[in-house]
């Protein structure tokens, strides 16, 4: 039913170098981004060299990691369901070791559950290694799922997944209780540099963040998001690093926030759902081996860290596109004189305006 | 700044074919995938055979279509910024002469506004021929703004995009007022298929596409949103004709629904927000052209035609995906057993269970 | 099936006096405030004080007004609810002259719909004249509905209320569609104010405002809303002034915003979804005419324009208290400290802690 | 400032008897609803007969109790901000401690945090006993956060209320992580009360609610809610019982399920965030301690029960209003014809059509 096997050859560059600390990793890199939209390179250019010029650069907190998956069980009635998640909360250890079977890195470590009418929806919630974890956390739900099936009463099978995992769709729970890696950046960008290369001041990003960010989306109907652009970067390092580039739904859901620090600008952006991995799917294709290795992303170490790492260079790579794009719509017109520059030097074929 | 520019090669596979009909187009095509997650290919495969074995396949109805930019000016207070709606509103004939000036293409075909303290956010909806329109709506809105901001008394730069507009966020907006195609697609699958091809039954369907897809989304926090994976099919149909993939964070809100008509299964995907063009970013590519061409879509037509007919089939991929994916989750181990073939025979490398 | 009639008898107080102007109405008035919670009478009086310290006082904008409802109709395919879409908005003419022939008041001022599967949401909207109107807005709909039943060829009966109308449910479409009176309230409290009867600064307030209810709510997940406690003013309000006080639900949906400007505190609330009445359910009661008399809202006026007063009145009430309030979070310990000591004035029971 | 106490005299009726069984009560009891809205009482009387015609009535499961409060922080900087919520959750019995010298009945029971840029949210849960807790919560809120001010380095006061609680605002939160009582309801109607008294069918209250509460609500943008009108329901039975009634803005998110059993209707109202007290403000007024009593939720039981009995009550009051009201709107023109007649007999005054 299917074809040969042929490539989709994305435009890839690499862009640089930005500046990194935190408790993951202290380290100044290129980061390679794989778009159809050129500009989007200058741009985070334009952030990568400001995190050079800031003392300690951008600053990346890991805060959480997990990956989760909910299953979804049918109970004879409400009372039943309830008992049942009891049960299940009471035989966690039981459930863990249970995981530890099914694989060396996945390891059971919250369970959560939400009852409406007789359905019982169960979030298992993972620790998965170096790998995002979408395969190691379905085959352990997977696992679970027939373990309680045979062994709690009063119920039967509802689905594999629940839709309260929730991967690929823009919700409210991934933020609230975790999945993916949860990274804070930071970045204090020194008022001459916000001048002098951003070509604005710290009040005018604070202002606009406000007004755009936190009071736009709002009025959009957004759901817990507050940024400019997050998804482009998103989807441009993610598509060079071999990530399921569909977590951008998820990933794109966070936070920018400023502040005006007596002319100097505290600037900030929080990515509660960022999915990425440095085993798995997309990743012995040559290219992102190159690129992973090159990140630095391929090392000996403790399983998890490659993963960690790879996770502040993404949001280190968002802040320096998110930070380059709202200084630019601070001024009037400026955001077009620059698109329409650079598509002349860098792309191939545009809108026909 | 920025490196030579190479490509990240994504796996593209050909699926199909697909049955089409509906007010855009009646067609039977294969479609293109560009994908890390190999397992889609036989999915979406699935559901291609599944329309191929109904008499009108896919019916695919075109509802609408506009690309949006909101800007935000701030008033001198809430009264201030009421005028100026109700000027910009009385004076919408001058400003669609305007946008004449900017384009062959664009036409302004609606304004909204929103008032919030002394902010007024103001979303420009354009038609934009073959194009998706991005650009093509920003320079028409710079070209406005600059206008008002000269002629409209008591109002002031804010924004060229003041996040109303809404682009690659995921909020209530662009369902409510349009963005993008609207496509509603629909296929009546005979008992006989939903039981031989799709190995379940439309009963069974009907109940985890409740259970799942909008109780399991709406408990997840969910907004305008209720399917299995709509933004996996649209990832891949985007990265392999050259759209800019990061509309799949609004792109991947929409509905799926199924109903259980005496066995046979009707089953139906509606994307509100599916940003698609012929023309525009990433179209210069040699594998682009060449899919689009393959596809129908460049074809000597009335502008539009071709984004409209991009349109249908890029639904109909979510359709047949969606379907496949759903049935697969109403049997108990058969979506983790499918996976842990498919990507033994397809992969080259994957998570390390 | 019902027993005797009697009442539930909800303390009630009259605050103020506050201060209005705007496209409205410029008055002072006390405003009658029927609550459970003792500490709302002194905290909406103190941010009516500062508002009679203002030289404007509280600047109520009327941005627009509606009342809504939507139908549901199941069409043969989503063709077919294409189809019928554009034949109703082809006769917007001949479905407004029939609902001149439903009531006085009621006048059908838009259509707005959206298609799902082979379901067609209408949603019309109404002015309604003095009364809220939901009432009046069902009447029409269920003529209208059983007309285009009859006329529109493929549809059949689905719901008389859709959900899309939204009445009593937090949505996001009431605000970026409009539903119930829209108005923006302002007012710019002196720095002198701000210290002296507000014990904080502007700067804390701006601050406060943007981490509470901006981000605070948005990641709680909120929908369209950030604001302290709109809930608790319009609740008191409604009661005291015979509104269907379910429509806090929406009501509660609304901004707050705050700017420093030099020391000077610029405060609005803008509220989307405020729906009132001054004729209709609850309206013969002697308290609630006394109370409507009292505020003014029972004069002979053009229709409409005691409803619109009533309107600007309960959101310059609801200014005063969300103001107060937020002052008072600036301070630690002062929230609590000014609960303790109101409740032990003005409550017969409390919490025991 | 404030005038003299006086009071607004609500309409109120016992309906009834509804049967109610379940974890926490069995029991038939008469309900106090206080409404300007007349039609509701028969609206609810006709649930309320279709329970005591099933077997077991309305069965009613609490799944989960907690009251809730978030304070807001400010850190140096994120990594600041994490390791204090680390700090934090290692003294979490230091922390319970605390809260019981507070008061005799708030017991701390779980702590959440989140983090965006140098802000840290931290979510208190408390069991209250038979209070609703918001008070009671505050109050040990305030106390913790004066100690962790003191004892935790690098943070210093952003709120006592954070709006991550979130009290009165319709958020994702309260529904994920908890807050008020969480009650299922569940009522199974045999086929000939569906049709003898609902006048209706299974299939079409199933078919309702599929269209109307599930997919109209997320249409409409709505955020974890699918139903018809909760709001209602809680409203007239809050102010009866003397509960903080802007509680409905959470209390309105909740989700009906319904089933088709074979012509018998499985029917299902979930509240998730039910909050309710039988101690506490509102509850010294006469009218308030007569209706408690009537109720059986002022008997000498266990600290928490009562508040338990008296939200099974308030859950199995919805779903009778809910049922009513979706088996009118299965029958064109039914909802219309039922107001007009009711409101004719019931109100005083009306919508003057």
């Amino acid at each position: 039913m299917t074809d040969t096997l042929s490539t989709a050859g994305i435009p890839m560059r690499w862009v640089g170098p930005l500046r990194i600390s935190g408790n993951v990793a202290t380290t100044e890199t290129r980061v390679p981004i794989a778009t159809y939209e050129s500009p989007l390179w200058p741009s985070v250019g334009r952030g990568a060299k400001v995190s050079m010029l800031a003392e300690r650069g951008i600053a990346a907190t890991l805060v959480d990691e997990r990956m989760t998956r909910s299953v979804l069980v049918e109970a004879t009635d409400a009372q039943t369901a309830f008992t049942a998640a009891r049960t299940i909360n009471a035989r966690a250890e039981e459930l863990r070791a249970l995981v530890r079977t099914c694989s060396r890195f996945a390891e059971l470590i919250g369970i959560r559950h939400e009852i409406t009418a007789n359905l019982l929806f169960i979030r298992f919630e993972f620790a998965t290694g170096d790998a995002s974890g979408h395969n190691m956390a379905t085959l352990a739900s997977d696992v679970l799922l027939k373990h309680l099936l045979r062994t709690v009463p009063g119920i039967s099978y509802g689905s594999i997944s629940g839709n309260y995992c929730t991967d690929k769709k823009a919700t409210a729970i991934n933020g609230i209780l975790g999945r993916g890696k949860n990274v804070v950046t930071e970045l204090l960008v020194p008022r001459e540099v916000v001048d002098g290369v951003l070509h604005t001041s710290a009040a005018r990003v604070v202002e606009l963040n406000i007004r755009k960010n936190l009071l736009g989306t709002l009025l959009a109907g957004g759901i817990r998001s507050a940024n400019a652009h997050f998804a482009n970067m998103l989807l441009g390092f993610y598509l060079a690093t071999g990530q399921d580039a569909a977590n951008i739904v998820e990933g794109s859901q966070g936070v920018t926030m400023a502040e005006d620090r007596d002319g100097d600008l505290y600037f900030s952006c929080t990515l509660p759902n960022l999915i990425v991995g440095t085993v798995g799917n997309g990743k012995g294709l040559d290219f992102v081996e190159t690129n992973l290795d090159r990140l630095g992303c391929r090392a000996e170490r403790e399983p998890g860290q490659n993963a960690r790492r790879l996770a502040v260079i993404a949001a280190a790579t968002v802040l320096c596109g998110e930070l380059s794009l709202l200084a630019a719509q601070t001024n009037p017109g400026e955001l077009m004189r620059t698109h329409v520059r650079l598509e002349r030097d860098h792309t191939t074929a545009k809108d026909e305006v």
